[in-house]
């Protein structure tokens, strides 16, 4: 029996390139260490506890988490220190660790060098703000591998994730059905179903996802890591270069 | 006869710690690289013209100047290319360049060794955005030579440059008589002219100056760099130990 054809994949980028949640727990610890090393008192874990649940108060996306830890912290604890110097402290440290520190899994590059050696089509479909998602993936290295216009972020083209309408997009740009398109993601609700009920060959990616444990999600494959992924490759389609034009939003 | 003494020296951070204005081209031009090297076609001159048009125009702190950049630019040019990626890729060099690049000038660490040798007070009196300004002095590693309540940031304090006020509040807080204090900055007019009227010891740091040419400045001194500030350390006054209490700002 013929192999099925692929012509496309597409990968969200947190937790699915790299290790998003655990990177910024580390990042954020690391913001506060560097408070801690210039004088604020405190407990790490306490402190933390209490950072994670500013961002839950004000998102993720909130550029002053650290100055509204301090707000909620008593001003003994950093008498003495000028704030700004703290947050400064802790605002380097967290960009230090994500400078050094973002890396995408292992297997992944092997995984990229594979489809482009076969002309796949390789892009990006992700929830999120433009500039953060975009720095993400430079940060990461991927940009080589990616076709330039095949990164679609939620923020920049108004549709966000789990609605469909994000993935037909994406089809009708490359003029590309269902079939011939693998989508990878770390999310049961968000990536894989809507991607599922499109056609689109689904991958469930568990090595950073948070949601391991979940049964009866309807992906095509769950897998382990990036090694299995390349397999799947080898093994299972035939790969198959994109060679479309792309249809512009007119059409 | 008795040398005169000091107790107290203050710095500005821009051109006087480091040289900014050099940093910040390197870092610019090379977040345009960045561009250039993504695709987007152009002249690294006549972009980094435009670019200096924008951060005249909308403020040097203002976050987006690659965005704005493209929008200027003919759409021929970045044609095929997610200017997201283009953006982030600009941003990601210059923060690069930032975390790689700053140093301070040649000499400051003897200067600051030695002053902290004889318990000399040490602070940093600068305009600017606070969290801006307090992360350069991070990245420059001298916090450890700073008194803890030493730093003053004009957006923090609401007071700026060349107002004397900003000046006045310094000696207040730390009760110090202006002719133990030493002030040391690169602008003749907003550094050494306001500091001069109220009877601090001023240095006019020539070694980053835009304005070297300028003529009747009132500095104490004109240096060339921090090696000849050492020996007026050295030879030309008595170096004595802060060892007062901190007014508050109520008294």
């Amino acid at each position: 029996m013929a192999k099925p054809v692929l012509r496309a994949v597409f990968l969200d980028i947190d937790d699915t390139l790299y290790a998003s949640t655990q990177f910024a727990q580390a990042a954020r610890r690391s913001g506060l260490q560097a408070m801690l090393d210039l004088g604020l008192k405190g407990d790490l874990e306490v402190l933390y506890q209490e950072l994670l649940e500013v961002v839950a108060e004000f998102s993720s996306n909130d550029g002053h988490h650290y100055d509204k830890l301090l707000l909620r912290l008593p001003s003994e604890s950093f008498a003495g220190i000028n704030p700004a110097l703290l947050v400064a402290s802790a605002v380097v440290a967290y960009h230090r660790t994500k400078a050094d520190g973002l890396r995408v899994f292992d297997g992944v590059y092997p995984c990229l060098r594979y489809l482009r050696r076969y002309g796949v089509l390789i892009g990006i479909i992700s929830s999120g703000r433009t500039i953060k998602q975009a720095e993400k993936l430079v940060r990461l290295g991927v940009l080589p591998y990616l076709h330039p216009e095949g990164v679609f972020i939620s923020e920049q083209i108004g549709i966000d994730k789990p609605n469909p309408k994000i993935f037909e997009k994406v089809l009708k740009r490359f003029r590309l059905s269902p079939g011939e398109v693998m989508y990878i993601g770390d999310h049961p609700q968000k990536d894989i179903l809507p991607a599922h009920r499109l056609g689109i060959c689904t991958v469930w990616m568990l090595q950073g996802s948070r949601y391991r444990g979940q049964r009866g999600v309807p992906a095509m494959y769950i897998l382990e890591n990036y090694t299995q992924l390349l397999e799947v490759f080898q093994q299972d389609f035939e790969l198959c270069s994109y060679d479309g034009f792309l249809r512009s939003d007119d059409d």
